[in-house]
């Protein structure tokens, strides 16, 4: 299985990116994984909302070819972490990088979201941008440990 | 409004008793709030399940007084942050205690479930018990910031 996730800009609270960190190494050892920082709009007024959109949806784009898009979107579908393990377990099994796609405080542009085949929602709840990594991050580690049998310390 | 979180044991991991205490500054800020590590089960093998959960029932039980107990629970009620600022509002306005009450790596004894007149699901997604406590934190800051009208750096 390989697993790219790719999101604007480096997580910047440096516990989140500790964890982060962590949760990455956890994953390398149990499929190919890689993080993709892209370009982050930086110096445009939150007014221009389109404008760091598009900047930053442009930074992304560079980076997905023929992946397997998953997005997470707050509209998107709520899966039980049951659910999540079937769903890397029948869509991680080709050469495809299954590439999980988060955007920056402001979300992502329409079109990455209308590009995704699916669009993933960790919860009803809103949570930062930075603390939404962790949490996929946290799941992703925890569906492998479950397809690969291995025994997760809770 | 006075909010207090209570849950069995220290959290563990570094990175995330960093995120705890931020967001407990945070939240002391703008109401009332204090932790309380209880008790937790040590040395009792996992088979155990239910001595486990007895121990630290009883360590948690201790700081229960008349405090309206929201306990964190999977099968719980799912809210949206827009319903967990209105839920805050609405049971916080009182002298008694808001007190969010989550379990160890097992969970909460049934009677404290029980006893607790909200149940509340994070995600659809099982979270370990430490994320899940700085998940909760975040999102009672996040509806706090929400409630004095402050911004809220997402």
């Amino acid at each position: 299985m390989k697993i790219k996730f790719l999101w604007p800009g480096r997580t910047k609270s440096q516990e989140l990116r500790l964890l982060q960190e962590d949760y990455l190494g956890r994953i390398g050892r149990l499929a190919a994984c890689r993080l993709v920082e892209t370009r982050e709009a930086r110096g445009i007024p939150e007014r221009h909302r389109e404008r760091i959109l598009e900047v930053e949806a442009q930074g992304l784009e560079k980076h997905l070819t023929d992946d397997y898009i998953i997005s997470l979107f707050d509209q998107g579908k709520e899966m039980a972490s049951e659910e999540f393990v079937r769903f890397l377990e029948k869509n991680g099994s080709s050469a495809r990088p299954l590439t999980f796609m988060a955007g920056g405080f402001l979300g992502l542009a329409e079109r990455l979201i209308r590009r995704s085949p699916t669009l993933l929602s960790l919860s009803k709840m809103t949570y930062s941008h930075e603390l939404a990594r962790v949490v996929l991050l946290e799941q992703v580690y925890r569906a492998l440990t479950t397809l690969k049998g291995k025994r997760y310390a809770k």
